[in-house]
């Protein structure tokens, strides 16, 4: 199997990254790529889920990964190995990406003709929701072992996102998690946010999540 | 029940945070005050293993608890109610807490006599690593359902901490992690860290995580 490309990010010297984001999001808009920013805590599942979201993608999208690390290859060359085209930024400590560091991760992954490109951004809840990316979509991924409470606890993670994506509901039985609770407290920093309960282990509600993606990447596309 | 104090930490104006925090180390080491910075992942179980440490030094020491978090003032409250003297300390934000703001918080707490003030800190594997707080002991915790990987992925975190807290060892018969794996991951970046195996949830190794902390506390006090 192909060695992944890594690929170290240079620190943006732009001042004004809101304005940047928004060009890179036009750019890729200009080309028909949908841009998915992808945030969770460590060990919520990000690389798992997208494993789970390609087999239930089942070849309806052109699609590729970059995969945001301070250290590793692993992530990438695990994508790679899935048959989805891959990169790994590394990003010497820093703690989030912003535009700058997302447009040479998409120069990087060299897909003109991708329809969707997901951002794996660094494992942390504060800081990337800091930093518009340039996205179309963003997505927070919560695990059930983290607990209900992390939308009180991390507020403005759920406020920037689009889509909330609950993983390993496999262990409900297991973990004191009351979705009433979570969903709550979610929907009050954000009332529109969409909520999705996945395994990514055992697939449950992948599917949906799955058809729920190609729906929205196809649409952004189309308008 | 008394309301939980809770202080707006204000942003540090030191330029130089490690001349700092070797000041406020020595400040609290001369008043026999041991600081431990707990780090870790958003719901890596901090607060619960608090509470179970809590009951297993049974009374050997006097601690107070600075809780600090983005938002809310849960956590703080929880320790209060289980007779620990707390203080929540909010960072506006801030993904991290650096030894001037640190410093914030032990004023506020105001425990002249205490032997171990714990700073559970924002739950980031990231920026947490890159700041000193001024802290005697630097502890992370790794949760099972968090994978055997976090030490690659976070090396820094790793290399900082003296202790590695393993929770929820409860959930190893139903999740993939290899405990060699990660034992040998964490010992390549730091061959001296301290390794314990916990469950917060049922008790299970509690009590020998908190027998060696009274130790180290009692000595670093001491000497």
């Amino acid at each position: 199997m192909e060695q992944v490309k890594i690929i170290a990010l240079k620190e943006s010297v732009l001042e004004d990254n809101e304005q940047d984001a928004q060009a890179l999001r036009e750019e890729l808009k200009s080309r028909g790529t949908c841009l998915l920013n992808l945030m969770s805590s460590p060990g919520s599942g990000k690389t798992t889920t997208l494993l789970a979201l390609n087999r239930a993608f089942n070849g309806r999208l052109r699609w590729g990964v970059m995969e945001a690390d301070i250290d590793s290859a692993v992530d990438a060359q695990t994508m790679q190995e899935a048959g989805v085209p891959s990169v790994q930024l590394h990003t010497g400590g820093m703690c989030h990406l912003d535009a700058d560091m997302t447009r040479q991760g998409v120069r990087a992954l060299g897909m003109e003709d991708a329809e969707l490109i997901v951002l794996e951004n660094i494992g942390n809840l504060v800081c990337p929701a800091e930093f518009d990316t340039g996205a179309a979509i963003n997505m927070t991924i919560l695990s059930v072992p983290e607990g209900d409470d992390k939308p009180a606890k991390y507020p403005l993670m759920y406020e920037t996102c689009d889509m909330l994506v609950v993983n390993k509901i496999d262990t409900l039985p297991i973990f004191d998690f009351d979705k009433a609770r979570m969903e709550r407290c979610a929907r009050e920093r954000n009332p529109a946010i969409e909520i999705f309960y996945i395994s990514a282990k055992t697939g449950e509600g992948v599917q949906a999540l799955a058809d729920a993606l190609v729906r929205k990447v196809k649409e952004w596309n189309a308008t």
